[in-house]
């Protein structure tokens, strides 16, 4: 109340940047669902054909539960930040930007895994992990910037807390390096689990973490 | 205006997570358009190829009143909830997910039944019932933790609200799967009347008994 | 302030109503250009095709404006609205239903204006005016339930208001009849200038005695 | 709080556009990615493929950087705009719409350029030229809009602001129109690197002319 002026405009700007950001996560985990189509099959062979396609609802489970864990990521940021700077709303963009990769590396994946031929299974799981390596390094310079900002934290916030997700993004780097790797040289198989694996063990601790941080915060 | 630090957090945590929601339910409800395409018919036929598309047309209108009914159960779930935990946004997030598979089960119901195999359209009877039943799931866990977590709900919203929900979302379960079962194994007109009865019927009654609630509640 | 625990669920109310249809609304909007795709020419023949797609193009330019237009009639009736009620709740979802409904009309009807038959012309035609004059009949209950029920109403708003803007909507429903007629039986070109025309003419005129009754109220 | 009449109205009006655009652009954002589609190869050239379409990448980053200058433009704009008018709405449909075009051309240009037929890249790159020249044309109008309704600005912004973006949105005209003639009359390469260029320089001095802008304001 003490900078009447100030204020609206810190706050339009962040709600735009949230509001745009829920919308493309939105249409993105929307998007997966579109490759989940009714398959052309000769009368009487739908059962055992949808029945045939488990990798495409296995890579889109997957991938929702992916960008799931990007969007709680992503709120629970902003719910630390109290302004956007030009910078902040770049590195955002390129959060969007590598997220709005997923459904196309996930379709990409699942036709691959489908098909016959070991060399396309490789080259599906490679792209996959590239696009989760892009992912996590969006996410990393995401967080640099912000622990290099602190004037556009929430009160109360330490600059530590994004340092902390900096080294959390990093590691993400290294798994999705490493599943590409092991899928790519040794076999697809053991990226599909990994890929799978790797959101859902992420959300669950990372969001654990940030549940007893808010707490502690809270005290 | 006592607790300024939190009130905020909390605020925007429902915030997001409703308009991350109004958009994923806003994308569903329009994907299911897509399937409406202009037929591909030799010149002179569009006239009697679009009156043949019905079950199309029938499909459609059922899966948007089902995502209508779901956007309002949703939207009064929320007029209850005062605060997002990390189970209740998985739960949120459960919902969407299961939501988001509809336009693909509609879309493979509708061709089904306009091909020319029994087998065919029970297995689209068959899968849409499925996901009817995960749908109803979904929210049983929504409620059901709600239900458990009465500190989430907003003041004088009593737990037993969501208890009640519970069975509710219970007997969609059991209704689904007997249309499903009677649609596969005695004939699938049965389901496709049931499916579109189904959120029509239970559309009325929830929201009114819901509309009851909150008048009594304002007294 | 009187009503601490009133208006925050009204609020809420019309909040995501109007949040949902914005969805909505721009998902309709921004599904038309997917009809604007990439032709598959042989090579060396693309300037000639895209020239050839006119039609398309006038297709597009007319039903974004038909959507812009309702867009802006919604927001102007929920300017006036303060609350809402099951039964505007579903009188809203019907008007978005008959949106959602324009793409589909636009495609088989530019479609079938490129195409050799006559037949299917009038087929498209047909299509489109009945998509018009269902749009207009949603508009019909939508305000004759709000000049029906004025406690719904924000303060200082006459149920007058919404009597008048029932007759704008049956004269819609007269027009677009009117135009499918004449496009059926004399000639579809006719259809298309009408259906090019009546949005922009709707739109202008609406809004402007819109603006003047905002004007007027605000003395 | 001394016209508690006028405000809620103005503010809704504001809101509302700015969600409906957001949404708009989300999804014109996201329909980029549209296009980027698992390949039909034969088994065991998935990598071969993936890496022939560079162009489509391209295109891909291309344009995605344009839309988010755009957004950051509106952005910037609305948070200068107190109040919407029947004309600013009008404006406003027009950048969204010529906005959404930009998934069109993108698509046509990046599908020319990996044909073989020279005609139709020039082709492509004279329907990218003519989008971006649209584009910038309905931000001049916006702009110029503006500049002449100072009554609808926030307090503080003066109506000179909006004429130097007039002078910005003008020039952009001028590049585009530029870029397209070159690409078509000289080599399509010269255009695709503008193309690139433009939106990524143009974002750069724009935000930040406009950072400094605020900044200064503030003092």
């Amino acid at each position: 109340m003490s900078e009447p002026k100030r204020r609206p405009h810190v706050t339009t700007d962040t709600r735009r940047a949230e509001g745009f950001s829920d919308g493309v996560f939105a249409i993105i985990i929307t998007l997966l669902v579109l490759d989940l189509e009714p398959p052309d099959v000769p009368s009487g062979q739908l059962r055992s054909t949808l029945l045939k396609q488990w990798p495409t609802y296995l890579a889109y489970v997957s991938s929702y539960l992916y960008i799931a864990v990007v969007w709680l990521n992503h709120k629970h940021a902003f719910l630390r930040i109290r302004e956007m700077s030009r910078g902040l709303h770049s590195a955002n963009l390129g959060v969007l930007f590598t997220t709005a990769l997923l459904p196309f590396a996930t379709a990409v994946l699942s036709k691959a895994v489908q098909g016959e031929s070991l060399a396309d299974a490789r080259t599906g799981v490679a792209l996959y992990a590239l696009v989760g390596v892009l992912l996590c390094m969006s996410w990393l310079v995401f967080f640099h910037y912000l622990s290099r900002h602190p004037s556009l934290l929430a009160e109360g916030v330490s600059a530590t807390f994004f340092a902390q997700e900096t080294t959390r993004a990093l590691l993400g780097v290294a798994l999705y390096a490493a599943a590409g790797l092991l899928g790519h040289f040794v076999t697809p198989t053991v990226a599909l689990v990994l890929f799978l694996a790797l959101p859902a063990f992420y959300g669950v601790t990372s969001h654990g973490l940030d549940e007893l941080a808010v707490l502690l915060r809270r005290r």
